[in-house]
């Protein structure tokens, strides 16, 4: 018999995990998330389920059971830098859990079932969230993506072999399930919610360039220090979403030569902003920019902006979600957007339906070592992960 | 024949050298700086000079010449991360120099005269400015010095044997060149200058501590975002040091997670201040701490505040400076003060009567690949350096 729900989720718990934070380190392609993407095959295998990987490291565990388009349930299992337990890995132990209570129900799904991990969700070692997805639906072709790298210079195409990907050829429908990054069911008192969209999002790279020089000896008047621009930004960024409603941040930062007694020569910052509308994101995104610049205009310093990566509005389909989340014991469950990427937007974008499934997160904590789900809420979620797969591969 | 100026600053160009920057990274104990070490044993052999080191891989090539109290005369070659060829080495190179003109004068010195290389000059690698020359004197015990880390986490005492120096036993007097940091002897149409002195001045590392949180689902105004707090203290900082014509620069920041999609849990930084007086240091670190700590306040974050080294006024000896500078051809040297760090302070706090003499760079950067002195200059500095040993050394 398979590890059930619990047994599952203590199996990932040290993996990654720093003693220091409490926090895991599950980038892709180094050894924990290998062991994490091993393990899956592990338990694909005691499932029966038939294992296929593309060139890109994606895996899907096949239930080769019915006929016509295939219905597909998962998530990741990599992590952002010193990140939750939830954020990916609730969708893939979920989904195996819940194929395992279709089974015990005795339901015989009319179509192939599928549970999936894509790799590099979180974009946190190649720069460009949901990679996976985005080359197995082809939103982001290999020949773009092979020469991303690393903090360490390392290329995606020295890590992955690459090329093409039939993974979703016969997909008719895509379900995530995912630990809420908010407080939105915390507030209406569900354990699950259905989405209905992802709002607009970007990460931009902002290059504030100056001229290297002692931290001691150079007048405060003599100096072009990027330091202060990027600082003034920083601020200005924050200052702005908080006006708007909107998200704006700066949580990475790489400053060169990076020494206490020299005046830097550049400060390498990352922007991540998310609207709720497309013309929103543009608005903000070109107002930090310009007010950027006006800056650096001021303190002598230069200033290159790149989007690395623009993700426009999702939303999910309409009458999937209403079919998913309707005609509950209890009531319906309530649909609600995020202001999160995942690899259900790709697959949403690339013309499958897709639908997600939320479980409640107490503090709508995310991305950080306080990440949290109840065991209840999870193993509600698993329910209605399964009671979602019987109503949609009928 | 030793190598000549010319012929040994061509040896070094190459050394720990980035093509991209044209910088030098030369970190204590890494393969570039003991390379330089080698040569620099080489260069003493070849000089029939005695080499001795003492536990902390500080190095002094002896002449055994005369008797009395010695006389030292060197500086280091360790860079700060992508610094100039010139801090440092310059020092180094004019002392091998000038002791083959003493000798090609026909001078014999009435007393000892040495050649040193203290390690660990610009606190690149530990943290702790001057580390050689401070565990050499005593200014800083082994004890305390041994659990210094490096950015990798390395102690100090699995990289140098350690324990107590006697380099500095029979030294009475302490000579040390150096390429000017600043655009004084410009002004002054001077090649050479004589110090007069070191600002007070110290490294104190900011630790912002917030709350780790995703940044597109976590609203604004429920973040504990320390970049914030940091950013505005940054500013702050620099507003205080240029309107009290003090220094002031946070040039060395370490975020976590450092991730893009994330808000930061942490951010480290170091402010590098300095000013004209200790009163003045005090006052302008006590009001940037306040700063932060109000800024830290509002933002709900925390603040804490290390000093990791403070390093009071260096007064030189006036006498002696006077000696060395006067009644030359074309008149005196200037003597100036300065704002950088150097060994000399640290011997001259340990009460060894102390000089520094400084070469013309034309555009006062330092801490910079564009750090720089004209060989005509480095020759004149040559010249002063042979001229200052042999009236201190008769």
């Amino acid at each position: 018999m398979p590890d059930d729900f619990e047994r599952m989720w203590a199996d990932l718990a040290p993996v990654g995990r720093s003693a220091r934070s409490g926090g895991y380190f599950r980038q892709p392609f180094t050894t924990p998330e290998r062991e994490l993407s091993a393990w899956f095959v592990g338990q694909c295998t005691a499932r029966g389920l038939r294992v296929e990987a593309d060139a890109f490291g994606n895996v899907v565990g096949w239930w080769d059971v019915g006929t016509g388009p295939a219905l597909l349930t998962g998530s990741h299992l990599d992590s952002v830098l010193d990140g939750g337990a939830y954020d990916g890995p609730l969708g893939v132990v979920s989904a195996l859990a819940a194929l395992d209570l279709v089974r015990e129900r005795g339901v015989v799904p009319g179509r192939p079932v599928g549970v999936s991990v894509f790799v590099e969700e979180e974009g946190s070692r190649f720069g460009l969230a949901c990679l996976g997805s985005r080359l197995a639906t082809g939103a982001t072709p290999w020949e773009s993506a092979r020469g991303l790298t690393d903090r360490d210079g390392v290329h995606l195409g020295d890590v992955v072999e690459g090329g093409t990907s039939s993974l979703l050829d016969g997909v008719g429908t895509f379900v995530e399930l995912h630990v809420e990054q908010g407080r939105d069911l915390v507030d209406r008192g569900a354990a699950v919610g259905v989405a209905s969209g992802i709002w607009p999002h970007g990460r931009y790279r902002f290059e504030f360039t100056g001229a290297a020089n002692h931290a001691g000896t150079t007048r405060m008047e003599d100096r072009v220090d990027p330091m202060l621009t990027y600082a003034f930004t920083a601020l200005g960024a924050n200052k702005q979403a908080r006006l708007a409603g909107q998200r704006a941040t700066f949580g990475r930062v790489s400053v060169e030569p990076n020494g206490t007694n020299a005046v830097p020569s550049r400060v390498t910052a990352w922007l991540d902003a998310r609207c709720s509308t497309e013309a929103g994101l543009e608005e903000l995104v070109g107002s930090i920019s310009t007010q950027a610049a006006d800056r650096a205009d001021r303190d002598g310093t230069r200033l290159t902006v790149v989007a690395e990566s623009v993700s426009p509005t999702v939303v999910f389909d309409d009458a999937l979600a209403a079919r998913v989340a309707a005609d509950h014991e209890g009531g319906d469950w309530p649909v609600i957007p995020t202001q999160a990427g995942h690899d259900a937007g790709i697959l949403s974008a690339a013309g499958i339906p897709t639908t997600m499934l939320f479980v409640r997160n107490p503090t709508g904590v995310s991305h950080s070592p306080d990440e949290h789900a109840e065991v209840a809420d999870c193993l509600v979620g698993v329910s209605a992960l399964a009671d979602t797969l019987e109503r949609l591969a009928r």
